[in-house]
């Protein structure tokens, strides 16, 4: 096992291998492809195990409440009910049953009280999932309830307090500061300092404040979530359509008291997770009802128990900028108000890590920022595609429009006056490396012929084009872990936790060691994540697999090769032989196995909390940027995206034909937030839309006609192969393109998400001071 | 990965390792006992898989005849039977659908021919079971019948030959010489040649001069046969009983020529093996099936299927040998034949691996051995616990004390004065080393008290005494390779590839796991085979685990052990860190693996065909001593083991508690095999007793009230913590310490297997020349 950070371009040129060998860089149909529309690709929802128990999940009405009684006789009686389970009976083998990545916050089962709509309170076990849901209408709870708060910022300061004692997890380091606080709503306050802002703003010429505001979304996956546990004696198997099953392994551990090699965690392929299957969800609880009834026991949940389950955060973001007459950034001032819903989650570290690139892509001299996780009686929110870049894009290139706008100039031009270049400092200290900014966006506007004449459409329909570039910082410092074997007939295993959930990860992988090994792709079996199989990683999200495990990857299979050549070398045979030559003449048969060990974690550091401030603060920075034109109606405010571009920067393409899909999924993906999604709660935390029927996200016919994008020609030096990860990039620039072209076309600006049509209407009327509908 | 051959007491002796943390020589019980006995141990006859149907077959009713046709219409149009499958069908899509170890002379089904009862001809499948056996009724088949031979001595000189040509597999080593033989039921004639035995019986004082043969029984586990086939879209999945997983998914690879990585083969726990489950059987026919239907199938053989399947071989063993009027053995001639059946199995090997030691543990000057594995048109025999060698034991012992007996030496005295001792020279030329003939020889005498007065008994029930001893080469050349993780937690996970079957190689490998990494066998956890999971093992058989995957698993956890001290070195702890203190340390968190590969061959030579020569035969000598007494009925025949009494040369014990009941199991095991166990064929080779209402294993009755049982203080100077396998020796000197006490009690000498009742009477009575009953 060895990790190496810094691969040089000539290192990764592959002696010797000839074009027919190498994999990196083809264009690779998904390995997987026909096994899923053949119908036999492995789903967790298709398992089936002798003696399984379906769970039904009772959720609190009410946002938040004492539980002064539960009575379960009722539906205990009912025929064809194995059990009914509370957290009275969950304590009995769990003294502590609260779990989470960031606070140990989430209870299996309320315990005393509920914070949101939607917490899980009861469950009915029944050999017929039907029963069980039946049986759910007999339980009688007696909520005395509690004032409630839903807004981020009102929560900020709180008359209302959502947990009485904060609970962060021993082993998130970002949270020491924590200590001893109890009575808030603030799960984290990261800041960063940088010069002077206050100085900036005083000797600015133009200073400009917005209040940027998003809503809270869902994930969607077309695969609701599933946790099958099945227990042993003295060890538990979970089965889970999870994103982190190295991390379900060890909390499940923890929650148990157990070693890690008495829980076993395996996925099969995900059908979309977007984070919404990340870290603990439904894990702890199948868990628990399993070893308190002895028998395997299946958790599913329905697409609309997902809303109160996982969501998107939503924001408040006030951004105060200085800007000199040329057009010049000097100062920014940024606090941010993550609503993170009544449970942690992954929020606070989203709080931070997002947190700290809230000043944008930009070089500015005076920077303050303050990023707060903050709870409140909603359901929970926690890693979302873009990990909060969305959220922070959506702020800063909305005001970078505005801010040229006012200043007369280009907004492309404004955007490359201001850009991070090579070799410059990002507020935080940290040295930029590899982030094509410039480049994406002079792809962006040349893809978009931004110099060239525009048609403005008809009075009616009116057109606007916009901009908007983001970058993101990959999660630190994680690591992975994989392993290569080869078999006496040359055939290929690779073992990783990194979860195919539609990505192209397995087919990656293979490109990967393939590219190593000089042999096919196709001919690669990746393994699918199993805790007893797999080696650790860290989780399949934040785009952080195709570097991470990637170098992992690359680790192991240069591992096994070295394996191999020096075992050639030891019976004889030359440096260059294969395994089928090797391992036979060594064994006197086909038998054996070459092996070979990787691990990875780069060597960089956690901003410190205080300031904010590391020399070197992520290994990679993944770039989007996005150019959009699109038809207003003015009568109705309805508009329509006519040509959508996305350029991204993820180094070298391993795989151009996935990362083609990657970048138009991604994009799309955004469009739904940006123009579509919305969770509509009432004043009492009610969520009003938890249905498809209800709740919108993109169709075939919300799809932009011309959909173009492009892999900017980049390197990450340090990256495998020069790769970097691209999942998350199309997301960034989507939502304040369309902002800023809609005040292209019709001249009003919006500042929270989505951008529905009501909103232009309404935003249309106010700018000609006419009433509104509703308000004649 | 590396290998070590020669370890020195004194490295085994783990510098700084507490008592408390020693982990071999513990008595421990096995740590799958508790999901045994709650129900929870998986075994393949539990699993049943979506859609999966079930496979009859239908066996051929006579033993050697031309195949002239087969109508299944009738089968095929009953209700509820999905297919009815014939060779016709495999051809489809296996041209050459032919398997074996040894040969490739095993037809999926019957193609032409048929060459015993019992072959498979056709198989019906079905969803239910009763339904595809009742259908096998409907099949027709039309049979030309020829002639047929049985006897193993007259099918060396062949008037009826079986297979038309024959057909070694290209990978068996041995085989060489029979290059360009096709007509002859020879699949294998190997010899050793030492010294001039024409001149030593020309100078012999005396020339003894013995024939002795054994019966062909059946292995009997108690989980019988069983294999599950599961097609995926280019790959396939076998679950099954076997006790070579790697071995399988190589030959099915070959057989579809598919490369190693698309054929997943698992086993569960097995029910016992001895042999049974070894190499090929089911799967064959059973990936066959389920890749021409493309659903799950699955091939359960009934106990009584199973007498057809795989057996162990009946022998005929001449012996002829030179002694001085000193008791000295000065030359020895051995002409064994081994009953292979109509399939070579594993035959050949068993035929060379123990024919090379028929001349017994004793160093003899001048020795000829000629061992032939014959075909002939019964059941195929394979390996058996003791791989050939109870049989060989069963004639050279017998021998020894009929020598013994004629010169009028005590025939402990006469084994002892021409014992193989450390550094002498095997026939083969092999140096003694680490085998405890001398030893295992005085500690059974002591055991015995043979020098002590011995109670004759009464006129009626006369007593008698009798001790054996033999020994028996590891099998050479073979792999084991196994893989070691460490979690961040400090638990343990091994991956190996030996089955376990009953033998407690789970607890063994963790106990010597443990041992290595200082922490306590019970917290470590044993991955079952699986091919797509475990690395490579030859097979699990010839009490070679302990032996070979004990090295590798000890390789695997040194090299975990070592990667664990330098990654502590990097992060500045010190070398003797746990991996809960060094991993959490390098990653930051809970996070990360300490992986450690072993991979183990040991550098030993297989015999020289034409010679048998070879200067290193094998890596270790496994010894096993047996004496009884006995109790004969002298009116009725009627025998009682009263005393069984067993020493066996294991090196260190690595687990003494389960040693000792291999140590007991093994000789009971040969208690049914010497006294009880006998498949009768008539005369066209009808199995009459192929059920257990006429088939005799040993029940709680015919088990010794007092059972002794010895691991001799001795120790395996290459082996992984100076122990080596046992699984076989207590079978070895049980067969004729009886006979040798059946004379010692009633003066009448048998020296044909089994030693029944009626056998000892019709030698009683033939002895006072009075007549038989059936003879009145």
């Amino acid at each position: 096992m060895n990790a190496n950070d810094a691969i040089t371009r000539d290192a990764a040129g592959h002696d010797g291998m000839t074009r027919e060998t190498r994999q990196v860089g083809r264009s690779l149909g998904r390995l997987e492809a026909r096994s899923k529309v053949t119908g036999k690709a492995e789903y967790i929802h298709n398992l089936v195990l002798p003696r399984m128990l379906h769970a039904k999940i009772l959720r609190s009405p009410v946002a938040h409440a004492h539980l002064r009684g539960i009575d379960t006789s009722a539906a205990r009686a009912m025929p064809g009910v194995h059990a009914v389970i509370t957290s009275e009976d969950v304590l009995r083998i769990i003294p502590e049953p609260y779990f989470g990545p960031a606070f140990h916050d989430q209870p299996i089962l309320a315990i005393g009280k509920v914070h949101y709509v939607g917490e899980p309170v009861a469950v009915v076990l029944a050999d017929d999932p039907h029963v069980a849901e039946e049986a759910l209408h007999l339980i009688v709870v007696d909520y005395d309830e509690l004032p409630a708060v839903f807004d981020e910022v009102e929560a900020w300061s709180p008359d209302v307090v959502v947990h009485d004692r904060l609970k962060p997890a021993g082993t998130f380091p970002d949270l020491k500061h924590l200590e001893g606080r109890t009575q808030t709503n603030v799960a984290l306050d990261f800041r960063v300092r940088k010069g002077d802002v206050a100085k900036a703003f005083a000797e600015a010429d133009h200073v400009f404040e917005h209040t940027f505001r998003t809503q809270q979304v869902m994930h969607t996956p077309l695969e609701p979530m599933i946790s099958v546990a099945e227990p042993f004696d003295d060890a538990i198997t979970l089965h889970t359509a999870s994103q982190s099953p190295s991390f379900v392994r060890i909390e499940i551990a923890r929650l148990l008291g157990w070693p890690e090699n008495k829980v076993r965690v395996r996925t099969g392929i995900l059908g979309g997770g977007f984070g919404a299957k990340l870290y603990i969800k439904l894990e702890a609880l199948a868990a628990a009802l399993a070893l308190l009834v002895r028998r395997p026991v299946r958790v599913a949940l329905t697409m609309e128990e997902q809303f109160f389950t996982i969501t998107k955060h939503a924001t408040t973001f006030r951004m105060k900028t200085a800007v000199t007459r040329e057009g010049q950034i000097t100062g920014r001032e940024c606090e941010v108000w993550w609503n993170g819903g009544a449970v942690a989650d992954i929020g606070p570290r989203v709080t931070q890590k997002s947190g700290f690139t809230a000043t944008g892509p930009y070089e500015i001299d005076n920077v303050s920022i303050d990023s707060y996780a903050v709870y409140t009686n909603l359901p929970p929110a926690g890693a979302f595609r873009g990990f909060g870049i969305p959220q922070m894009v959506w702020a800063y290139e909305s005001q970078a429009d505005m801010i040229a706008r006012a200043l007369k100039m280009d907004p492309v031009a404004f955007r490359r006056k201001n850009l991070l270049r090579e070799g410059r400092a990002h507020p935080t200290g940290t040295i930029m490396h590899d982030a094509a900014l410039t480049l994406c966006l002079d792809r962006i506007a040349d893809r978009m012929k931004w110099d060239a004449p525009f048609d403005r459409g008809t009075p009616k329909l009116r057109r606007g084009r916009g901009i908007g570039i983001g970058f993101k910082a990959c999660v630190a410092p994680t690591t992975s872990v994989a392993i290569v074997n080869l078999s006496a007939d040359g055939s290929c295993i690779v073992y990783s936790s990194t979860v195919d959930m539609g990505q192209g990860s397995d087919t990656a992988i293979a490109m990967m060691a393939g590219d190593v090994l000089g042999i096919p792709a196709e001919t690669i079996k990746v393994i699918h994540p199993d805790t007893d199989v797999t080696p650790y990683d860290m989780a399949t999200l934040g785009s952080r697999s195709t570097f991470h495990m990637g170098h992992a990857v690359r680790l192991a299979a240069e591992d096994a090769k070295a394996n191999l050549e020096a075992l050639a070398l030891q019976v004889g045979l030359p440096a260059t032989a294969t395994a089928a030559q090797v391992l036979p003449k060594k064994y006197g048969m086909q038998a054996g196995n070459i092996v070979g060990v990787g691990s990875y974690i780069p060597t960089y550091k956690s901003p410190d909390h205080d300031t904010g401030q590391s020399e070197n603060i992520t290994p990679n920075w993944m770039v989007g940027a996005c150019g959009v034109e699109i038809e207003v109606d003015t009568e109705t405010g309805q508009l329509k995206v006519i040509r959508f571009e996305n350029v991204v920067d993820c180094g070298t393409a391993i795989n151009p034909l996935v990362v083609d899909t990657q970048i138009s999924g991604a994009a799309i993906m955004q469009l739904g937030s940006a123009l579509l999604e919305d969770m509509e709660f009432d004043a009492q935390g009610q969520l009003r839309n938890a249905s498809f029927s209800e709740y919108k996200i993109p169709g075939i016919h919300d799809i932009p006609n011309v959909i173009g994008r492009e892999i900017a020609d980049a390197y990450q030096s340090n990256g495998p192969f020069g790769a970097k990860g691209v999942g998350e990039s199309a997301t960034f620039g989507v939502a304040s393109a369309i902002a800023e072209a809609i005040e292209d076309a019709v001249g009003v600006r919006l500042t929270s998400l989505p951008l529905r049509p009501e909103a232009v209407y309404r935003a249309m009327a106010a700018a000609r001071n006419e009433p509104l509908p509703d308000e004649e």
